[in-house]
């Protein structure tokens, strides 16, 4: 009982580091004036009581190797996550070895992300349904077209911690029948009934495994998921900044891609850079329009882009 | 006085005609509800019933000489600007010719932008008070060093027209004794005691003066000055927008050269794409900051810095 209370003392004074983390983030600098502990509704810091949080990375091919090794070294180094971090892995032979036995014996995903090691508390899972077991973070990090059948398996089996939360760090839209798009964390929030926060940024998933320094934004749900989701994620070489608009952070992260097409047409072409300039420039305007035709109610959509994605 | 009312009929209705050019520009959509013929305080667009509106460029370098060759351009198929553009060059002898002579002889600024050819109706002219005498606008595009200078000079001859107005092209702030940054366009205003407004963008002289599509946008004062500065400078190849935000234009005009720097440093140290990006958007964060604490009142600093200078 002791340990239990030392523990919840422990980790509720590491809770309250988390707070000057926001600060530098202009869209988070009213965290300031939050006090997590008089906060009635953050059930997730409340199970900590039970003991450190299970994560569970869905996905590892190049950008879902490198977020393995981020968490994975994150949850080693905290009493807030379990150190027992599971990736799920598509299963596939690599020389006639299975890709999750290189993985968990030589630490290093040779097929997706060769040359890099990943920390030996990042276990690779073929199935599914056991990689989330009592997870209370799932992190889904596969390509777009996999998420659906994903998340009904995992709703099927129900196996995750019932208070648990989701990120997407999915990039891509879904049309749906209307012809409206359809966002990755919408699919995972009405499929698994859960938060879903999302991840995005100018981020070149080879230089973020190397530890070249990039930035990346969080757009959030609530203050608690913001608070774990960056203590989980943030590293001195990837800096994590938070705006309360998950629409807005998911929009301009797979419309951005396009601009940066065009932007690749104008270097083809011979272009001048004013034109480049042009073309990005009226690329973030078409971004807008889109975002708020489809979306009301997001925060600033030309202020969240400037957090994710100038590239 | 038959011909004098034609000409101010053909001028209003050309002016009408000022009015869609400006619906593309999302901050000059008011524009619509505009009818500059109700309008009382338009005592420039009044004086067309004396003629059409006198041009000087001031300076001639590089810049100079590619805006030099737009207006000419645009005045000579404009009933509403007099054709003889004058262009303030201070005279230099290139090879033991004037260069005065040279551009007025063979129609190219051989020093400053070879190989462009320039309009024959922008006039070189050594003197600077008779370059602006009864001139309705007056283009400063000269090294910001010299401003003042130049300023005084013609605060003193008092020649160019007592409705005219100002833009000013010019990069760079001084700063003056009390540490705090002073715009171009402010020294122009409180010196001559005439409107400033001022044009920047992502816009590299030379691609200008090739035809190669770009885009810039104008701070404007009023709708008068915005109205007649489009109509002077727009080409189908160099496309105005207009912000009614002068300071907010000149500032993230000069301020986005110091992130080009540190975005090329990083070119030159090899980091990635990544750390660029966080570099350009923390320095967009900068300007600002730097913004709003210099200048108070500003329309919007991120926006308007999209308007100017994605490069």
């Amino acid at each position: 009982m002791l340990s239990r209370f030392l523990q919840f003392v422990t980790i509720s004074l590491i809770l309250r580091l988390f707070i000057p983390f926001f600060t530098d983030s202009v869209s988070l600098r009213e965290a300031n004036a939050y006090s997590f502990l008089e906060h009635r509704s953050m059930p997730l810091l409340q199970s900590l009581r039970q003991g450190p949080l299970k994560i569970s990375v869905i996905g590892s091919g190049n950008w879902g190797s490198v977020i393995g090794k981020i968490v994975a070294t994150n949850a080693r180094n905290s009493y807030i996550f379990n150190d027992d971090v599971r990736m799920w892995v598509y299963d596939e032979l690599v020389n006639n070895e299975k890709l999750t036995h290189i993985i968990n014996s030589r630490h290093e995903n040779v097929k997706y992300l060769p040359g890099i090691r990943l920390p030996t508390n990042l276990k690779a899972d073929p199935s599914l349904e056991d990689s989330v077991k009592s997870s209370h973070l799932l992190i889904f990090v596969l390509p777009h077209q996999f998420l659906k059948r994903a998340c009904q398996t995992l709703a099927a089996s129900a196996g995750f911690h019932p208070n648990a939360k989701a990120i997407s760090l999915i990039k891509g839209l879904y049309v749906d029948d209307s012809h409206k798009p359809k966002l990755s964390s919408e699919i995972i929030k009405d499929t698994l009934g859960i938060e879903c926060c999302v991840l995005s940024g100018a981020n070149v998933a080879k230089d973020v495994a190397d530890g070249q320094f990039s930035e990346t934004t969080i757009g959030y749900t609530d203050m608690e998921s913001a608070m774990i989701w960056q203590q989980l994620l943030d590293t001195p070489y990837f800096k994590i900044n938070g705006v309360p608009d998950v629409a807005g952070v998911e929009l301009c992260g797979a419309v951005k891609n396009v601009i940066a097409l065009a932007a690749g047409f104008c270097d083809g072409l011979n272009f001048g850079t004013n034109t480049k300039a042009a073309v990005i420039r009226q690329g973030f305007e078409e971004l807008r329009r889109f975002a708020t035709y489809f979306y009301t109610g997001l925060v600033e959509v030309v202020t969240t882009f400037l957090c994710i994605c100038i590239d």
